[in-house]
């Protein structure tokens, strides 16, 4: 299986300008932005759009958003809205205006600008999973609490994977590392071992702050520099129903103040933070996120904003998060027609309840990564390495994830349903006749190593072939070809000056006691 | 873990006047006709749909199709087309005229009414896996060649399945039953073990008559009410390239002779039996199912016809066939354009190369299931239990499959996107307020039990639970389910003397030596 994983095999279709970066244990597809063409799947009529906009417009001018954080209290009176306490009530003409302020796509810079990533218009990009607090892989054996060396060894999957184009949080939280330096050491590992855009939290003052100086140390940049465009981003969360906290929107308001990107992704389960039904989730959680996008516009018109969705329906049986079911599916359609609507780029996930990563998490995961492409998703969070509801990163389960997310992409590519004289064959269907083979033939020969995608944990072969190389299942192929990748992973180049600077910043935030871990 | 497969679980989500029937080892979703009313994707421009049309139209006109049949050549000869030897070709007219007389939608009706099927319109109906010659499940451990024994098992699955709407060719090729006599055996076991629309195969004029003999005796019929409308169904391939045998043709000829419907797929190999071009494999397959539907419509204009896809692409590195691919998406997709185009129903499949029911197999299954209904298929073949390009049936794969299924079922439900009040629910988000919870509202216990799908084989415990319950993956879940449902499964009432007719029928038919074997 060893010598099978490391066989070269060719790419996956496509040629051009793209770069390449990392080693070969497998031949992958090159480095890409793709674009959906697929006309979205939009199962709300015209009159739903307007029922779920006219829902959340009125949760925001009649019920109204808890805000625990004081500066935005405060911005949101100077801005006119109503508010008593911590409870805000903006009007939808506001609303609205703000909104319209609102880039429809942007682009954001890492270090490497060869890795720039076009957010919005018909892009859908794909990112690595984030935040689970534990790891499982075959050979331990266990589910276990996550650890800085997974951590780095799940960010070298994210830079390896050209199908990967950002990282999102800390794949696996490190819980070996004290929470107050926690910040510091990933954010270095991911600086050093990937060069694609980089996520930081917005969990207090410090760690925002400390990230975007890392980004700025890492891409050699002056502050105005780092300020003029984006260059990284962060995601929060609401705290649903009706809820933000005081970190997260002061996260946010670093982040766009110093130019940088901001995503909102409410997290509306149905049944439990949100209502039963699937339009009232989706109108909770439009209505959540609008409600700090228009207050990061009115603080700075254009700021670059994504709606994220993160609604699901609990398990009638648990209790327990539930994810790509046909619920799932559907709000994500639903909420694609809304940022649509409101003309804003989105976020959706590539999310499973399975426990490891067999046949139960790869239906569940191919239906939220489906139902990403058919909502019309530009960025799709936890794209690889998902499982157990995010409580668990998985390297398998993201080796698994990136033949899915390749093979996505590839059924992106134009070729496939071309039909020029060429592709339409007339001349080659001529020549071979009736009960002919086609392989010979020279319409063959020029396209073939080109014509079809090429997996590279997929075995295609039959059961005796298999079988003869040990009948080794998905998920142990995986492992192999994890253990290989990180066997023969070289970190993008990175200045040795600039490296220096990351460690001597690492260094003295550690000496000042790094965050507070008291929020 | 056979106490959990055997709990009760509350149905998908359906009501009304829907009917269930067998045993109640899982609680599952009602029988009904899923209506799937996404819009198509359609990856050709109108352009690209008249391109493949012309491609598709010259094939007939000037390359021509290969017909074994003598009898069609002399019908083609008599409608005017151009018959040199075997080679025919027709006009594009003529082709165009003779498709105009076929039904955009008629009903099959086995011999339980209620199990009544509607083929065409918006209707998605999933059948189960058809034809492998080879058998596999968990307990056995191997590849094994099928027996009849598991054939009826999986029978018995196909009938116990609310989800599955008919049944294929035999689940698996009972291989220990002496060709001759095979086909009498499984239509018996069929006629018995399920009432649902049954599948006859083409394989000469004794197993074609002797199958539509057995369902019009099953449904308790005379000729003439048999002959009235469609009972059953036939499925032929063609010879790929350009090419029909023998049997196929004299099949399907008797078949909607006697009114019975039938399904012409062709298997377009892109690369091996088909350009490497998907456009070109699509045209070439267009081509080939509609020399026939233009034939029979000729025989019998408005005879019930279904065009067929099976078009995929060959492995680059062994040159198996490949499926789930996005190759296979994308033809799928084309060809339901050409088939709204023609105003023809159409099937699709479920389908996989994967060797055993895990990771690969889902990911690949649910690629080519999504296909089917993002390409408006009306008739998913091999819905359930394929694995290995159709080399092996298994029924972990088949309970896995109908998860799947059944989750897609549920996707079409309209209550999932429904936006009146009631569902935007301003009310209940207004009464539970911010940090509240949404489950002990009126608005969530008036809704809960049919709020969302639930799964029966699906585990969505977390993993401490699932751990303790033995840390059971899915196959081996699935496993446990076949054996239970198996051990309760109540064949659906048949009449005595019906039973007794089909046994005599059977009886006469093995005396008199059954069917040659020399084709």
């Amino acid at each position: 299986m060893q010598a099978e994983a490391k066989t070269k095999r060719r790419g996956g279709g496509r040629a051009g300008n793209a770069i390449r970066r990392g080693t070969a244990s497998i031949d992958q597809m090159l480095w890409h932005l793709p674009v959906n063409t697929d006309r979205p799947t939009e199962p709300l009529t015209p009159e739903g759009v307007q029922a779920v906009h006219d829902g959340a417009m009125r949760i925001l001018e009649d019920i109204g958003i808890e805000f625990l954080n004081q500066e935005a209290l405060a911005l949101f009176r100077q801005a006119g809205c109503i508010v008593n306490g911590t409870n805000v009530r903006m009007g939808r003409d506001w609303v609205m205006e703000m909104l319209a302020h609102a880039p429809a796509r942007f682009d954001i810079t890492p270090r490497n600008p060869e890795r720039k990533i076009t957010i919005g218009g018909n892009h859908i990009l794909f990112g690595a999973v984030a935040s689970p607090p534990n790891y499982h892989d075959l050979e331990i054996g266990r589910k276990v609490s996550g650890t800085r060396a997974q951590c780095a060894n799940l960010l070298r999957l994210t830079q390896y994977f050209n199908c990967i184009h950002f990282s999102g949080g800390y794949p696996v939280e490190p819980v070996d590392v004290h929470a107050s330096v926690r910040h510091l050491d990933v954010i270095y590992d991911k600086m050093i071992l990937t060069d694609k855009v980089a996520h930081a939290y917005s969990l207090g003052r410090e760690r925002i702050e400390d990230a975007m100086e890392m980004v700025r140390i890492a891409g050699g940049l002056t502050e105005d520099q780092f300020a003029a465009k984006p260059h990284m981003y962060t995601n929060i969360n609401s705290t649903s129903p009706l809820k933000h906290d005081v970190p997260m929107i002061d996260g946010c308001l670093r982040c766009i103040r110093r130019g940088q990107a901001v995503i909102v992704t409410p997290f509306t389960l149905a049944g439990a933070m949100a209502p039963v039904t699937m339009a009232g989730a989706v109108t909770l959680s439009i209505a959540e996120a609008l409600s700090t996008i228009a207050l990061f516009q009115y603080v700075r018109p254009g700021a670059p904003c994504v709606i994220g969705t993160f609604t699901s329906n609990v398990d009638m049986k648990s209790g327990a998060p539930a994810f790509g079911t046909p619920e799932y599916m559907r709000a994500t359609q639903m909420t694609g027609q809304m940022a649509r609507f409101y003309d804003l780029p989105m976020r959706a996930s590539g999310v499973c309840a399975a426990n490891l990563a067999d046949g139960q998490a790869m239906w569940e995961t191919s239906n939220s990564l489906w139902s990403a492409v058919q909502s019309g998703t530009n960025l799709v969070y936890h794209a690889a390495g998902w499982l157990e509801g995010g409580l668990i990163a998985s390297p398998e389960k993201f080796i698994m994830d990136c033949e899915v997310v390749q093979m996505i992409q590839r059924y992106m590519d134009p070729m496939l349903t071309a039909t020029g004289p060429d592709d339409i064959a007339l001349d080659a269907i001529k020549d071979v006749g009736p009960g002919g083979h086609f392989f010979g033939t020279q319409h063959t020969q020029d396209r073939f190593e080109q014509a079809f995608y090429q997996p590279f944990v997929s075995d295609w072969r039959n059961h005796e072939a298999w079988e003869a190389a040990g009948a080794i299942g998905t998920a142990e192929r995986a492992h192999h070809l994890y253990k290989d990748i990180l066997a023969t992973f070289e970190a993008p180049p990175l200045d040795v000056a600039i490296k220096e600077e990351l460690g001597d910043f690492v260094a003295r935030r550690k000496a000042e006691g790094g965050a507070p871990t008291d929020f």
